[in-house]
């Protein structure tokens, strides 16, 4: 098939023979990096005493609904097949509110679990936006106090102590929703509480957009806030809070939400990272559902994009129609570390993992390099034994490049004799051993 | 939302708070079994010097039906979006010929690949079956020769033994796609060799249907291979052969496919395997593509489905539309080798990997409880913090039946002197330490 466009089955970007647009193939280098990445957030959150879990990549499309609103039906690979409307999950998060809820009264809260998922999102193709990418999450479910959230946080600090990333290279930045919404009760809010979620959706986008959009998009009599001009410039203002102090002002005395950001520091200072995550009172994450601290991982320099983000979530379980159940929890995407790796130099030179290679030199040894293969495998090496008929030369200098250790070589008079010709690639030295090790 | 019947799109099965039906969702104590089976999957490939890959879940739907022709999609999740017709992949051969299609010109040949991915069948449900599984692949690019099968098959065994199986419970029964055609070559397919393939797939249900339901299918006139009565008793005459000799009977002098099937035992007996190998001239595999030998893994009482199955698909690259290359592999799920070692009682006890447990008896000693569960986690320790009001008795108690080894204790006395208690759970014995290590 061509790339034509000339029918609707075969339209643009439909060649088969190419993995579907904004989506990865992994060949072994690549996947080497992925493996390595992936281990790390493993190691990281079993550190932890985190455990890890796992749901289907598709899941009916009424559960994102529930959680994100019908507007999410849209961002989803979605389809109905035989009567169901299913969905590729776009984050984890619903999948885990579902198994928690399902087995509600019969867990020991608080539960700690990671997972390392792929998720999907149909978007619009922008530079360095892919529609799949892998992401780490960890979730605390039961514990309504900021320890968790700062295991949380040194949890993020740990991994990017364990890439290599100097501290200083990643700012998180700090907001806690629940100091915005008491700073608005006496105003905004104590009418219209319900605009608070949709508010956080407008403010969010501070930064790409800046101060005066958002007003605007705060004021518009149509958009859902509908504030005042007044209201507006109030929000505006809270959101310039860059410290806990200037935060306060804004705040009732005796504040819950700057006692709890206090206690939420003190611990971070415990964990030797409060320096490293600055108070923000800018910071709301986008999505609806947030309840309490909020938070954001980026690069120092601010040139990419978020590479995680998380925080409090205490109503979805109710939302989603379970018990209530506080939890909180950040997703760390593959994409944007890997870039910013990229950028630091970090990523290691990962190469095949092959130590020995048997060689034969005719079709009459290799019953003899299969049994010098099995003995190196049984005793926990990494054999690649030679197929067909392989150039010895080829050989020799793939695996000088793949950093292989040593080469088992069997010909005819080794096979005779027994034997078999071992060529140490360091050492550039040559030994033999009897065939049967 | 209930499971009711009333509307299309809450219909049966479309609890939202339920996994999809034919889906699993993997609780920690799932997952540990799913990780400990994956580890020996990756780590038998590796010992055979194969490599990752992975490819996305979500393909083009013609590059599955290019494979497999148009029956496939009703097995397949595929649905339209956005002009593209896309499917989740029911097995990895595909995902994995285009990635090698696609730098066809720039990879030494021969590659070994394997991949551990999910892959999803839409099937209606019988008892053990789901829509979804994870399977280990293991596939050989650009060798032509029986080495390449012979390794596939010792790899296999390794996996085995690495399991616990002894030897003599799995059976691996194995035939040449070869043999047959050029036995039928003179007869049945010298006027139509087309009708090789569908032949194959009628008599592959032999086990299941026996033979003279297979010899009615055969037969029948309408159904694609159409035989004579006398050809199709010479095919069911074929099928019995249960061994080489029996079989070169039907073969013709010196036949290609007698001398590549004694090739391949000799090489069996090498790897000491073929005693576990029983030649079964009634294997065929169910799928199309196959060209060569073929095989398919069975626990010895044949209580289960296959395990694990697979051979040679030499046209494959070029059905999909690039240039030919031979190619071997097999496709070893994660479910019916689950069952058998659930009946073999082989699964191990895996318990929660949490070493340490560290709890501070109140608030003020929450940062002594950081400092020390962070330099154990330093230390390479796995750690869970005790969050919140968690009473001591339920964490000892826990602790004790989850496996931990020790669980540091520290409240106001010991925060004042400066050390945390260690209460050594094997031991039954308390020590303290410096709060800073």
């Amino acid at each position: 098939m061509s790339k034509g466009k000339s029918s609707k089955t075969s339209g643009k970007g439909q060649n088969p023979l190419q993995a579907p647009r904004g989506t990865r193939d992994f060949y072994p280098e690549d996947m080497r990096r992925r493996n390595w990445l992936f281990a790390h957030f493993r190691s990281t959150a079993a550190s932890f005493g985190f455990e890890e879990v796992d749901a289907p990549m598709v899941e009916h499309l009424d559960l994102f609904k529930r959680k994100a609103g019908e507007e999410i039906v849209d961002q989803l690979y979605h389809f109905e097949l035989h009567d169901r409307h299913l969905a590729l999950r776009a984050e984890m998060t619903p999948s885990i509110a579902r198994m928690v809820i399902a087995r509600q009264g019969a867990m020991r809260f608080p539960i700690r679990w990671f997972t390392v998922t792929q998720n999907w999102r149909y978007e619009r193709m922008t530079r360095g936006r892919k529609r799949e990418h892998y992401q780490w999450n960890m979730d605390v479910w039961g514990e309504p106090g900021v320890e968790a959230e700062a295991e949380l946080l040194a949890a993020m600090f740990t991994m990017f102590d364990s890439l290599g990333l100097d501290r200083g290279k990643i700012k998180v930045r700090l907001n806690s929703r629940g100091l915005l919404e008491e700073s608005l009760r006496e105003g905004v809010l104590s009418d219209r509480p319900e605009v608070f979620a949709p508010l956080c959706v407008v403010i969010d986008k501070i930064d790409k957009i800046g101060a005066e959009a958002v007003t605007e998009q705060l004021c518009d009599p149509e958009g859902g806030v509908a504030l005042t001009a007044l209201e507006a410039a109030r929000v505006i203002e809270i959101l310039s809070a860059r410290s806990l102090d200037e935060a306060a002002k804004f705040a009732a005395v005796g504040s819950p939400a700057i006692a709890e950001l206090s206690q939420l520091y003190t611990l971070l200072e415990a964990y030797g990272i409060a320096d490293q995550v600055p108070f923000d009172a800018s910071v709301v994450r986008g999505l609806a559902y947030y309840t309490g601290i909020v938070f954001e991982a980026f690069d120092a320099g601010a040139t990419l994009r978020a590479i995680a983000g998380g925080g409090r979530y205490d109503r979805l379980a109710e939302t989603l129609g379970g018990k209530p159940v506080p939890a909180v929890g950040f997703g760390f995407g593959d994409v944007v570390i890997g870039e910013l790796l990229e950028d630091e130099g970090l990523w290691p030179d990962l190469k095949p993992e092959v130590q020995d290679i048997v060689y034969a030199f005719g079709p009459e040894q290799k019953p003899a390099a299969i049994t010098v293969a099995s003995r190196l495998r049984r005793a926990g090496r990494r054999v690649e034994l030679c197929l067909g008929k392989s150039k010895l030369k080829r050989v020799l200098g793939d695996a000088g490049k793949a950093g292989t250790e040593r080469v088992y070589l069997i010909g005819e008079d080794e096979r005779a004799r027994g034997v078999v010709k071992i060529r140490d690639l360091a050492k550039k030295a040559e030994t033999e051993e009897p065939i049967e090790g």
